[in-house]
């Protein structure tokens, strides 16, 4: 397993090709704006070291059977699943943003069950292909970026039909070494962190669409690999050089817009092309374990209500019962995804390729209730608060010489707690229900792994009308025929 | 194991002393007002009889290692405690009431808990005579009553400060061969269906409260002991001899108010006398047990949704995008339940005595819940049934030759669905959301197991605070001294 | 105007043929289930001999100059918009249930603007016709029925389609001196307090539905019309000749369905016969009156509120916080049900005929929050309630010389007050959130003046959309061609 | 009344003390960061001149009878009440923000009631001076800050208690010719955008804080006011010269820390000054107006909810059932707001000065409305945007030539769209739901004239409780003695 300096290091060896403000990014690494993403994901790599995390971050291969980052595992039982959404939290809680890396260890996991069942029915050999792929990336301890979403276009044409063919990432050349594609990929958290860039089809398809029904891996500067970064709210702050107005000043996230500008991919890693029967499947595997990931969302949630209560002690009102009130009502929402993410998982059920699927029915329950609480949890938190969070002069102003003792004077905390202090945990509120930690928090949860309605499509597929209606009409005494 | 035919059968030979109405009433088990609730008891017997719910309505001892009904079981894992949540949805389902077997269960899993902690502490032998009287429940197959709820009286003043000692229950005389006992148990659900009654202390006490520090079992028809049953909306529909107008037509539930009389209870029925150090504890944890069999109406809202969409079926408008949409948000709703009381069994932990105990917060949120999204689902229910669930004329109406037929003409369902058969779910509709049922679905799930503050109490006090602090103050970079 | 005491008698006078469980009722007024709906009626005649209602409870008829009962004015101005609510609020507080009178007064106004419109395009005689009958209303101060709602069989179909042709209210025959129609209106409220009876059509209609485009005036008892009580929740309580039980002892509502069997209807009473193109607008106009009149609930609200707070002081509990903040919840939510009804009026504007119409935006918009909030009071409600609420022994147990000791013992309310009184204030807020009233305030709250989803595509036909769209496009700069 | 045109130049006439980043601010009016929010207050000015909006925007003075802008106006009748609240909608909606010049409108009728009340009990001449200040601000038609929020330091404490008596603005000195006063004004929305600060007590106050009990206006470049300007989420967006990413390209708000270094004040501007009895009634007041003021976030609605169907439209997704119902949801929140503003104006009533005040209990009921739905509004609207508006590059990488085509060719919206106006639109919802204008539409929603909680402690206080009992008693049959 890497450290998180030696997975700083092995970035450095990347040669990416990323836009911002548009301009080509020199030294992404250490890019202001893009580094507390980057620090973010880190974290993964620095916590599977530490003794008290083990049990939680690291688990057995079951190709290698040695221990290796639990982002990289096969989930091989309802354990391993609990333990992943307890990660979540865990890594959620010590970031307090997105750290980017589970979309990974959900398309590798989406895959491992996929291309099983595809050789099933059609004799191919992905699954050993992508056994001998997971192989490396767990050795190595690399960062996958799991890319579904396509542009899509015209939302209501398949991929063959639309205008543009690109709008849907799809094969545009097969050679006897492999293929090229041609697309895009949107919303791509934690992109140019990564080592590895997993594509997936991202919608069911039928024979017509033979071509976007394509799946595989690449390294993230393979040749025709494009990025550009996508801006947050108050992303600019990190520029100032500041570290009170940023408010996390460790850590943030990313996403990324990225283009396959005629990639080429070895035959050694595609696991589909042409498929398209399992297309449908790979996206609802996908979406569920992605799903069951916004456990991190408990855990910036905690973050929220740590700040919540500090921010109150601070303006000397904790103990008011309408405040004591709120903090529970943040809780409340708060413990109730958490039980979500516990749910799916350990009500998960074994695949015919062993790897362990969490409940899908549960897992779009659980991310729909995401896509709703974190909302209100931030309302809450703004709420406790105060107005200052919004109307608070600049980190300069409190450091320059002129106006900084009226700020000292005027937005004192209570009693022996420095004013830099409520200013730095009223910026931290900030930050998650405003700014940059906003967009993974809010915006993120509300369409990260599928938007609401296609949560709701999910559910109601998934839930069994007949045997509540069986039941219903038992009670009150409808015989059908 | 009991059959249902021999559970009611035992019942019979019971010499209870039961009130209703202001009257005595002679024959309890076929009275129509009670039989549907006993007959909701039968259910926990029926099922366990059936082998394809043999794994979650049965266990295996722990004391004799023989198959039981696992309402009489001590949970030996977490498996245990999951399955007791999905035994609660699953009868919930079938009887769409309360099935009113729970509370005994969990009483008996407390006392295995307090009565070994207790032991350990004190150098008494309550964990001995508690395993001897668990053991004949277990043989016997028995259905008991868990007593904790007091009158209170003023609830502002402790049990020894109170006008009346006996608004709370306790010990009015010491004997050689056991107490004496005097005071009254509000709410009991499923009283007068019970062989015996488990009594608990209902809050934390002190010293002066010693007397009332006290928790024992005792047949339910022991001398001094007085049911007066509560009434609930809609009872006396079930004398009107009708199948329709009830809604449920097999099943409901009751609670009583028990009092105690002077009642004797012998000394190996006694489980704490006087320990009162003991009582909160003993309180808390069947109150986080309780919480979690709040699953049953996980299984009550199947039942809502199932005879929602089935009324929509019936009224032609169960393809209308905003009635399937509203099906949905009932699912939604209902299957959050699932996960809390799923979540808090899954994330149990054996305490010392070998029984596994609950996640007490996440027991705690789940209940939390279970006060609110059931107003919501049957809310919604009312929203697809249509106003006809309360303006339909009665089953007579259907049945008289004067006026069935314009029922017959005027109610008419849609095509091929009789008009009664319309009725009929809308009556069960009616009977979840403002009849018998109701009472069990809607106010027992806001009071039952402890009223909402009781719940937002026990999480303020259960989560880590100070963890959710430490980590916001370090994002945001104030280092406290 | 008609004192109540003369409108008891005048109901007196009526040949009502009304059907209940299956049997004709002979003495309509003295009925146990029917007379505490007729007291709620004759509450509206009372009210407006008071000094202290007078300036809301009467209004001047601009046809006679007199002064009548508002519940048969015409409105001439957005003052008598607003007196409008704020009589149904009044009258709410008064009868903590439906008074039904307003239906009959919003199809009055109703008509009074599409009468006059139709002569206008039709060049014919409706509106003198309606004037006439109008004052003769008037003069009488007579209660009218509203009857807007047919059975509508196959929803998918327009009347002319339906396999039963009566399913929708039509014409069948044309004579000289009338029609004849058959037919029937469901959900009826207060049908058999009423001396007269206004059909309205239920839908837009087109051409081929010419002859279910028609509106008329019966008095309540003409041959032919025949009524099917419904039954509500808890009804026959009302049998038991107690007081406590039955929650409010004076007042409550009621619903019919009413049968057409081939009426006759002389011309003069006929207000639209074929003008299939003002069908809409009837519907429409009166609908947007009749949700106005939804401030009625806010009114049950006060009581509710009033008798949540009660309760809490009974219980003891009435200074606990998280008491008082569920209070004031229960406030904000009826106030603002309030601002709804008051706004509506407060926008409204004056049609040709010289009617003033509410705004109808605003009036759909209240009517739809009433069909959410309600339930939330009721929920909150009942959480300051207690459980005792559902499990309280009877009237009966409290009068028995046998339970009475144990009752005034074990459910003795705070200091000083009697345990009968606790039990009454309990008993109303069940009546009011689960029992017969709470038809009214919830059920009735959902589906009349129209069910929830006909709220939300009125809203969305009257919202302007395209100058929000363009106030939008001007602040961030996209200029349309 | 003035132009917008010699509004701007009469603010180059100031010599304001502003200081922001740090560093003092040389031309305030031409910042990049300020002048969109000048630009808002001006579209006050502009739009008085509009013939269309001359009803609403302008009015009568009751001291000259000369037509003035209405932020100038003193309400002196109900119709002056709605029309306040529609001018606030109107302003809202064309600016997408804070106008910010209703505060002192609301400061200047909260003060012609108090004054008026404080010289009838204490003989004191505050009326006429106050009088006398008004004909001035109408005349030269003058935008004012109104300033009530002091700093409070321990909120345990009143203010002659605190450590540093400076955080409640008090009299250091009192002079011949008028007194001094230190302090500071926290929040204070468009400080800088102002001629005159007119400065109002924040609490109730008793005799020992008699110093406090202070209200007066000064200009606002008057010596010792120094204002430090607070930041807002993305506020450097401005500075960037590009008009795409600040999504509302036009306007902005801004709020400011105004610091009082001992500044004098001559005695024809004070207007209280030691009457402490009055202290409670102009906070009240003040209170309840600025209150009825939040009908400008009915406008910022309206412009969000225009943004989000434009963006549905833009996505091809406009017509959708699930999209179309959360536009209606949306509405039905908004109107929801606009019936609370229109409501409590409606319900107005006269003081003993002839100003006419809203209905305080309403005010406070709508404000509690705005503290939510403006939360639940915005989660919406994001759910519409889709997740685009977090992922998406910044304006720069549409205009490189290097990126533009990436972004021309993936980011297309549906056919006939430049993807330019795509990105315009959803920066826009970007902009109120997370940028600068998120401050305005969400946070000071929640705090501005009032944290919720002040809204809670008014409705309790000014709900009639007692009469709600009556009623409920009443009902159930319980007579008081």
């Amino acid at each position: 397993m890497m450290t998180a300096q030696e997975y700083e290091e092995s970035l450095r060896r990347l040669h990416l090709v990323v836009y911002m403000f548009g301009k080509k990014v020199g030294n992404v690494v250490d890019d202001p704006i893009i580094r507390p993403s980057m620090k973010a994901v880190a974290k993964t790599y620095e916590l599977a070291h530490r003794p008290e995390h083990e049990a939680i971050m690291t688990a057995t291969s079951h190709i290698t059977g040695k221990k290796i980052n639990r982002f990289t595992h096969i989930h091989q039982s309802v354990e391993d699943l609990v333990k992943k959404s307890k990660m979540g939290r865990l890594l959620g809680r010590e970031t307090g943003c997105c750290f980017q890396r589970c979309v990974g260890m959900d398309a590798l996991n989406a895959l491992s069950i996929v291309t099983f069942n595809i050789d099933a029915k059609h004799g191919t050999e992905y699954h050993k292909r992508f056994l001998n792929y997971l192989e490396s990336v767990q050795e190595n301890d690399l960062t996958c970026d799991g890319a579904m979403t396509d542009p899509k276009g015209d939302r209501g044409l398949p991929p063959h039909k639309q205008a543009d063919p690109d709008v849907f990432l799809h094969v545009v050349e097969e050679r006897k070494d492999g293929i090229v594609v041609r697309g895009a990929k949107a919303h791509q958290t934690g992109a140019v962190n990564s080592h590895e860039i997993i594509v997936m089809p991202t919608i069911a398809m039928r024979g017509e669409d033979r071509d976007y029904a394509v799946s595989f891996a690449m390294p993230s500067d393979a040749e025709g690999i494009i990025y550009v970064l996508g801006r947050q709210s108050c992303d600019t702050r990190k520029l100032e050089g500041a570290t009170i107005d940023t408010g996390n000043f460790l850590y943030g996230g990313h996403e990324a817009l990225v283009i396959f500008d005629n990639v080429f991919v070895p035959w050694d890693r595609v696991f589909m092309h042409g498929e398209y029967d399992f297309s449908g499947q790979l996206v609802e595997d996908f979406a569920a374990y992605h799903r069951q990931s916004y456990a991190c969302k408990v855990g910036v949630g905690d973050v929220l209500i740590g700040a919540a209560q500090t921010a109150a002690e601070y303006n000397g009102v904790a103990s008011a019962s309408h405040i004591r009130d709120k903090i529970v009502e943040m809780n409340q929402l708060n413990e109730t995804l958490y039980c979500g993410c516990v749910a799916c998982a350990s009500e998960g059920r074994k695949e015919p390729s062993g790897t362990y699927n969490v409940d899908v029915l549960l897992a779009n329950v659980h991310k729909q209730n995401v896509t709703r609480f974190p909302y209100e949890i931030a309302r809450l938190a703004q709420d406790i608060a105060g107005g200052l969070m919004v109307t608070m002069p600049s980190n300069e102003d409190l450091k320059s010489p002129e106006t900084g003792k009226w700020l000292e004077k005027y937005l004192r905390a209570c009693s022996g707690i420095p004013t830099e202090h409520r200013m730095r945990i009223l910026r931290l509120i900030e930050n998650i229900t405003l700014g940059t930690a906003a967009v993974g928090y809010l915006t993120e949860s509300m369409h990260g792994a599928g938007s609401p309605q296609a949560q709701r499509i999910m559910i109601s597929r998934r839930v069994n009308l007949e045997e509540k209606q069986r039941a219903a009409k038992k009670l009150c005494g409808i015989q059908d025929n």
